[in-house]
């Protein structure tokens, strides 16, 4: 059987088994965003990796070694940001060819640390290995979280209210416009562009809104809206309603559906990278944690749908019209990409 | 300028600037085996990484995917070990083509979980991504030990002796087996190739040496006896003088080497991936060292030179002719190979 049949997430459910041998500092292992340890008094430690590789994360001819490096970084430390935590501490791997400028290596570490100066994280050891074909960059992370802080994708409940950080859609919108440039206003381009390359991993965001408390559940948004609700749902054996009127999408990213004669609610839906937060909140807790949000950085804080029990379903109410939400988004192997 | 051109060690200088912007947990980043962390009460983190590319450290012609996983996870291991520590969680990456056999992952994380089991490492999470060409594996560990046990590459003093754990050169030899395959016992070589692809990190060996007392630094021998004496000795600000006839080096290793037309002690010197530890040890605690490993589990620990002042920098001794010891040792990128 070959891995485009059974996809990434049936890969990773063959992996799980007999992974742990030792669960004493184990809290959770595969299956969130992060691996959750037992760490000093009164902290988890949290550990996340993401590889990116060259042609399937991203493509020279569209992407420089600065853009390479920051969004290699900022993918991990919104890892870290969808528990709950703080990112500290990360380790990097690099696969390069020898006939690789010096001069590429030194720009993609500056992308690196210029995400990880901005979100105070040290690079604090690596491996650099020749690759005789593709290059690929590897990075784990480690954070840490208050105990009774950690924010998994399991905690939702019915009655509680769905909401997401920032708005929808621009990093796939960006997406096209790197790969088939069409006329469109330079800051429309220029703004899908840094959507995509520089997604901002909503750490100020999730520590403030931590403070208002309230928050039951958490995921980033990487693989689009839709895979992320699914992936919520499912671990917290609830349904969710979205409201499609509701979903926050840019202004721009709308200009440029518009020129791509897309759907501005697909981009949102299933563009995925962002890398905004997707939360579950308690229902009497929504305000607080919208203005304490607000209060830390401005970040639009949004109610895009609510928590209903399993036996309802995923669906999404367009004007009334309330329709299953059709699964979909990034996933690595599958047959139909 | 080409990466060829400044060689892997280059390329670190260049990288760990601007690493650190937050130091007040980090005992040491880049430049040991592994990164240390201020950790839980008494305790120090250890954090590491190992990137393995198919064609460039293992191919599918030679190795089985079980004896990839195993090795992926030892080399790790091997890490932690080398600080003196106790291997702990594991974040495993891969990067595998999309027609590549679910039955094939399955047996690299068989060999990843067997390599874990045996030293007590979790797997608690990682990545699985697409890639259109090679198959690449990166695996991050971490690792405690107690904070006054750990074994920096620095330590060593003038007037410590140097030890080597197990023998050396099997891996190279075993290497010389898999790419151009000639008669010699069949025992011979599958000892030869179990050093190659199944090297035993030394964990519990390093463990009971550390409750003799009196080791001052550790390496782990991964690039070539030679290449890590360099390490040692340019960490630590010190000479070494290596006694070439004290160099362990197992029977199958010299059959071998006669085989294949070689020098055995061309493959302990400058074969690597043996995996063995490097320590240096006050002059009155070698024998408690060597015979706190030997009752641990019998690994032999032998005397194979002592640290001398910097101004007396790296020989060998070749029974009373003393020789500069030609530096050398696996480096990614380098020129010429």
């Amino acid at each position: 059987m070959e891995l485009k049949e059974v996809g990434e997430f049936g890969l990773i459910e063959r992996l799980k088994a007999g992974a742990i041998v030792d669960p004493a500092r184990v809290v959770m292992g595969i299956g969130d965003d992060a691996a959750v340890l037992k760490g000093e008094p009164g902290f988890l430690t949290l550990a996340s990796t993401d590889m990116l590789v060259e042609d399937i994360h991203f493509t020279l001819a569209t992407a420089t070694p600065r853009e390479i490096g920051y969004k290699t970084m900022a993918v991990n430390v919104s890892d870290i940001a969808a528990m709950g935590g703080i990112p500290e501490q990360a380790l990097v791997s690099l696969a390069l060819r020898p006939e690789q400028q010096v001069e590429f290596v030194d720009e993609l570490y500056a992308g690196l640390r210029e995400c990880g100066q901005r979100f105070g994280v040290n690079i604090i050891g690596g491996d650099t290995v020749s690759s005789p074909r593709a290059m690929v960059i590897n990075l784990a992370i480690l954070g840490r979280v208050e105990n009774d802080a950690c924010l998994y994708r399991h905690g939702a409940r019915p009655g509680d209210i769905l909401l997401v950080t920032g708005d929808l859609g621009g990093s796939a919108a960006g997406l096209d416009t790197l790969l088939s440039p069409r006329p469109a206003p330079a800051e429309v381009i220029a703004w899908a562009r840094a959507r995509h390359f520089r997604p901002t991993p909503r750490v100020v965001e999730i520590r403030a809104a931590l403070k208002a408390g309230g928050l039951t559940a958490a995921d980033d948004i990487s693989d689009g809206l839709v895979a992320e609700v699914y992936t919520l749902a499912t671990a917290s054996r609830v349904g969710i309603v979205l409201e499609a009127g509701a979903i926050p999408i840019a202004p721009a990213t709308r200009q440029l559906a518009a020129i791509y004669h897309k759907e501005p609610l697909d981009y949102a839906l299933y563009g995925g990278e962002d890398f905004e937060l997707l939360l579950a909140c308690r229902p009497d807790k929504v305000d607080a944690v919208r203005e304490a949000v607000n209060r830390a950085c401005r970040t639009p804080v949004t109610v895009i749908g609510r928590v209903v029990p399993a036996e309802e379903g995923i669906t999404i109410n367009h004007s009334g019209r309330v329709l299953p939400l059709t699964p979909g988004g990034y996933n690595h192997f599958q047959l139909d990409r």
